[in-house]
């Protein structure tokens, strides 16, 4: 992947390794309903809501049966969240949440998303987790483990795609 | 409403037609995901969560197809909700909530509910819905049409069940 | 307390001791704001909102100062809650949201809610909670330091209220 | 626009005319309750809640006494929105939300947001709002009413701040 030719400028000049508005460029999706309380007084799905789809197809990817297990005693908590609102949603209906790892520091690492209604980018998510001491609440480094297996996750191409639940 | 073979009884002596902690009393299901935001720090799914996911099932049902439009100009709100907490819920994971009618009067009916995980009932339900006039906000009677639909929901057979989505 | 003189008659002829739709009935209050995200598409706010707002008073008046901590190993659980709508809320503003015990059992007791805008009580709330054993999830007895304040709280004159925070 | 003097460093590269991160550059605050809900099964109040306390803060902004009313027909609606998680907040507790426009353009507007516990900024957040016609959903000119507010928002002093409620 990471090709020049595939990556996408942002309005702030940081380039991406793929188009986190194409369906095409995941390879992991999670389907959620929206609710009737996810809706608001203007008569569209709240931006709040959004942030949790995010939350919960990011949590159902690392929910994964071969994301490797942490170990005790530490935990990935997010350290920053961009939410860009392209198209606006209304109930009902359901949606598909695409995830996929962006790049990996040493204690952090970023996730992209789509909120895809078809083939439809609604909503793009740019995520920094970091993992932290349980105790301390300070950033540690990813073990290999991880690293590995979100540094393979960056680069495997996404085909083909797989659709929970 | 139904034979008496049929009732079951509640801890308020209040009968009803059938029994709602029973997967095979209902013929609509809509397959809820628990989300994340769904928890709380008691570490299950927050009591809260469990009033969308009813809201969610409960909505679904009277949005479908064959449910028959509501005149202008009047609209359902709802009067009453009972929650019965059985199980715990814990994330991740999906549930399934059973909808159907219990009882039409003039100008509302009540809705029974369970929330299943597989065959074990976690969560009953129990709903007053009312019909108002959306400028005085006062009960009007119900249209025949729904009448009669939500009469025949209440006798009608459970069988074949119907998953959605 | 209990006088029959103060007993109000439910809809199901279950009598209670106070009632719940008149402020000073109540002698604890927690104020809470109406968030933009508690809309829902009708143009009011969701019952789901109401819900949280419930257990936003109800989990304030159990966490003040003066109830006795629950010993290590057990932790209340909701059984139950009921929630009457009277009255439609819509954004902005804020509520009061009244607390009082109702009864108490072996190992539950009932909490009855009313939420006020001003003087008008616009939802009632009966909750049932159920004290359990955090290993086993089964019920277990109400120590006698919280039956005792629990009796005190049913008891007392809600007088001078106090409104938190 | 701000005097270089008050300018921040953003990580990619952007500078602010204020300080986000201290309490002492705003002068509206919105006060807002942690409620249980808002907290998840990590223990802490979940990222989502934040959304929504910025959401409630915004809101009550533009909802002021003197924010000059939007024309018919048209509405305004988040375009993006940016959280920076600095601290874990816990339940219970109460936070302030301090809301500040940064810039305004021809269709939009980016506000700064702080969540304060106490002197300690917990949560950071910039949002952009887009002036959209209601009825083709495209963006349209923020009137000059509308532009000389926002533009005096930017560069008025802080002081004396006001909290609501």
């Amino acid at each position: 992947m990471a090709g020049a030719g595939l990556r996408a400028a942002r309005g702030d000049g940081v380039s991406e390794a793929f188009d986190l508005a194409r369906r095409a460029s995941y390879g992991f999706f999670f389907r959620e309903n929206l609710r009737f309380s996810d809706t608001d007084m203007v008569g569209h799905i709240n931006n709040v809501a959004f942030a949790a789809l995010l939350e919960s197809g990011r949590t159902m990817f690392t929910h994964r049966a071969d994301y490797p297990a942490l170990p005790e005693g530490v935990q990935m908590v997010m350290a920053r969240v961009e939410i860009d609102y392209r198209l606006e949603l209304h109930w009902p209906g359901q949606v598909d949440v695409g995830t996929r790892p962006l790049s990996v520091g040493r204690s952090s690492y970023r996730l992209g998303q789509g909120i895809f209604r078809g083939e439809d980018c609604v909503t793009l998510g740019r995520t920094v987790l970091v993992l932290i001491d349980r105790a301390t609440r300070r950033p540690v480094p990813i073990p290999d483990a991880q690293r590995d297996w979100i540094a393979r996750e960056i680069t495997s191409p996404p085909v083909p795609a797989i659709l929970f639940p």
